[in-house]
């Protein structure tokens, strides 16, 4: 950690920042040049965290030096983390496809979209039971009931199924029926559920929070590895600015940003982020450009009639459509489909 | 709801969105204009609510009419909530003041805190057991632990305890231990945790997340008022901007727009949203004079050998003369302190 | 316009808004239902434009109907613009490359690098001869001399060149050497700027502003048409956020947004939204991906001694590269190279 | 300049570094630890801000020391400037008032707008002679004719006057009407202008952009006292968040962070970041709280009628109470008024 001192730092000021810095076991080292005295804290800066450097007298600003992130970082582990779901090679160099309605809502509907979204070349199912709703007054989805029909279009069909975990008291349950247990967006700081799922063996597809920056965005990730499951996937669903063309803003330099600090398998969920279904197909294939190991999209067969999200879901000829084009663009930059 | 339809739409567009109004049991008004047509739906709009209006074809935009909040508006109930906790009157026409380090430490330096705020006019405490830390290595609060000491303060100073509440698994054992629940700005969107404190009979604290709209914030004290408690505390306490200078951005202009919404009392938490100390007199004093119903103080006997969030506690003496400079202010916009 | 009043609006407050639109020559169609009174103003919204309706008494909200842009508009034009800049088209099925220096530096570097893109497969010389730096200490450009040795650099390679204009006053030595005038993001809203570029002939390419809505994108392409300039490019170069591992976020969903809107040519500036070289190759390629109809690339000789921006240049041999994997998500989208 | 290597940087990346920062005349420190070796460039950091550090190969990330501005800085002058604008002193201990309507319109509704708010306390006119509208079918202002006009408004009254200029061909005109140049927001970052009224001797009044960061706008009264020109006042005017219950989010922590960093007065224009007028009291009263030298408030005599901003423009009475308020507050935080 490198501490800058204000400009007319006193010798007490800076004996009081060392003792700090040494009371902690560190090492500290002194460089006093014309315009400012700069100390460093030589050593594992985790050890400084509960010091408020930048509040002592006569500190202008701090500068951490290593990385917040270990067991999710690039350093800790170089080759890509690939997680095996069923046999599907997540954070392979083929590109993986999550698709399937926002909500479950009966088993033929559920069935049905299965069957076409795997026609079409996706390879994993998703499908909301507990739906985190902006309103109290909206559906909230059916609970372990479509927990049960996710498990039941599993066996139909073959797919891998996951669902998004939102309460620590049913990972129980999760971890009987699904096979990949998605955190949300809005649940991506919620520490409590982080650590639960950080104890099961059940891959984990986190969100990426409406504000949250990439950094805070793999130190959620440290939490469920530090508790022993790296089995995760990041998944950029898309951020809060103030444009409001759409819901919001795709943020796809994630992709590449992320790939350089980490080693676990990336995904973006166009459908989420944009909130319309005609804008998912062209962010999808940017995703695949930009070089996402895998896609979330929402499909439903009839989306007029959806109980949660239906303007941002694809119908399932729109779909297979996308599959075709986004087939294209992988083998254009190297991957398979 | 009025709903615009694009500038050719046919009849056939026009009668297939009035079939999904009528299908609703809402009526319908229709006004063709030179350059759009215009659908309005009269009745209640949550009916709706599972329409993907802005999807269907021919769609242009839609436009709601009504809050999708009700309990808590202003609608509901004309004048202000008043909540008593344990004698002290939150939203009437005293300033109230919580204040207090930002997590529970020991016994001794906790009393000793409460006792100095208590002095300099603060008058519910506030203290952290468990804590959100954003790194899996930080210190998590002393837990249930911490509820004891704070139990074990209110005794030796007869102030009334707040403190953040993480996992609906812990609501019992807060019930038993504090005067207020908080629910942080990280869980303003945990709906499941909202859900639960919403049926408790404990007043609740409800601060505003980083990147939630007020309309969302509201929406989030529904969920509370639905289960039936209405002893709603909102708390502003800074958003994600683009800025860096401070932690978070204060968006005091908050206090005056959710004043014309809703009935609920209003608090500022100054110390979180700037996360540097010095700049917290200035902000509080801000706060008060735009009509804040109270203020949140982080205060700590040590700042410099706080476990959390050092750098943005104030002294005990520091606190006593902001509650000096506070108090000026609070009187010369007619509040009583 | 819809005009909502609030809940309990008075005959009064009724008859006041209706008086001040029949003012304007409109006509009025009062709806009202059991919630809200809504009042409808039909005709030309322009008019109302100076009538500051959401302040009048009893309004609750005011919904404008009618896009404040039209010469812009897709429903003004319906096929897309198509721009001819000595034989380049832009906005055709052809993905058109803009590549060259961020400033021009002297005349050897400057036909080199313009005739190493050219064989890359860049169609247009970009550099800049007054350069927008955040500090008044730092490198401003070469002025008028860039422009002459831009015109040298043309004449060497054949490429049509561009460059950013700053000031009202070099609005004519720019039409003596330049053949698109570049807006930067930073004038985005300099409207006296605008305003001179809609007067002349020449393309102009107008870059979105950091904190720019794509409405108000579209209103200051507006301001350039209503002179009577229609040749407009509009260019994506990222927008600011709270995210800062990249200098801005490219916000890749405005090029699908803006091809529902208006008829104009879209470009995509990747180097400036990132800032860091070795993330621009992913980005230019999910820009082709999502639908971009070119793109604008910084690539400079030698990057480590460029006088402005070398961290986001491309060297010429990572650009060749580039254009290559551009090339094939090109095609794959169904575009020409 | 500090200067952080990537794990496991060589040597030759080392001397890489290095030797760029020789180059310069700078002298290098190097520091190598167990996981990072850290360069230190000491010296005038200004003379490295060609070299694109953060892109050297190997480097990880990069830190200034110093502050990159310098003239406006607190380093380079401790005690606050006070600027005498026809006798109103600007930065003293009193809170000044500026106020006015939004565009001057006709001679009498000016003249008796100024004495109103002359009568109520404010002390400066503003009125918009040229307006930046985002629309170009809105009115443009009445030009040099509204400047004359002022002049007039001042004659009648002794008020000083403010107005904003666009294009560095007005200056001169403005310099011999009015006695404060105003830089609008949307012009924050137009160089050329801010070098204009660098070159002139009459105070520049400057609002900060609309996502301008605090640096970003000193950096920008920089480039006016780069010039010569040092009596500056700074304005915050709200800046661009997601929230859209107000029409931008005043950034009031902005006050006490710019008193630490900067000797220059500073402002706070309620009115143009809320947009609404009866947001403008509350926050008028917080912004004096909070440290503000000096409020800028829209005043209209009939905001109904108004031709620009009636929205959030204040009636001459209400104007008349806040005044009143306001003064209370200033009293009650140590101002004179």
């Amino acid at each position: 950690m490198i501490i800058v001192l204000k400009k007319d730092a006193t010798q007490e000021v800076i004996d009081h920042v060392v003792d700090k810095i040494k009371g902690t076991g560190l090492a500290v080292h002194i460089s006093k040049g014309k315009e400012r005295t700069i100390i460093g804290a030589i050593g594992d800066e985790a050890l400084l965290s509960a010091i408020p450097m930048e509040a002592l007298p006569g500190v202008e600003s701090v500068m951490p030096i290593l990385k917040p992130y270990k067991l999710v970082s690039k350093e800790f582990r170089k080759e890509g983390t690939i997680i095996d779901v069923e046999g599907v090679k997540i954070g392979d160099t083929t590109l993986q496809v999550i698709a399937g309605p926002c909500s479950v809502e009966n088993k033929d509907s559920l069935i049905g979209c299965a069957m076409s979204v795997k026609s079409s070349g996706a390879n994993i199912l998703r499908g909301g039971a507990f739906k985190p709703r902006t309103s109290p007054y909206d559906f909230q989805g059916l609970g372990v009931e479509g927990l049960k029909l996710l498990a039941e279009a599993k066996k139909a069909t073959g797919l891998p199924i996951i669902s998004e975990l939102m309460d620590p008291r049913d990972t129980e349950v999760f971890c009987e029926y699904v096979d990949i247990v998605q955190i949300g967006a809005r649940n991506m700081q919620n520490f409590r559920l982080l650590t639960e799922v950080g104890k099961i063996r059940k891959p984990v597809l986190l969100k990426r929070g409406l504000a949250a920056t990439l950094k805070e965005f793999l130190m959620s990730a440290e939490y469920i590895a530090a508790q022993g499951n790296s089995n995760i996937i990041l998944c950029e669903r898309g951020i809060r600015t103030y444009e409001t063309a759409t819901r919001n803003t795709l943020d796809l330099s994630a992709v590449p940003v992320l790939k350089e600090e980490t080693h676990l398998p990336i995904f973006v969920d166009p459908s989420h982020a944009v909130g319309r279904w005609n804008l998912v197909a062209p962010l999808a294939k940017a995703a695949v450009a930009v070089g996402a190991d895998g896609l979330m999209i929402e499909v439903h067969p009839d989306p007029e009639n959806a109980l949660c999200d239906g303007a941002q879901s694809l119908k399932p000829s729109k779909f297979a459509r996308l599959m075709e084009e986004v087939k294209k663009v992988a083998l254009a930059v190297g991957r398979e489909f």
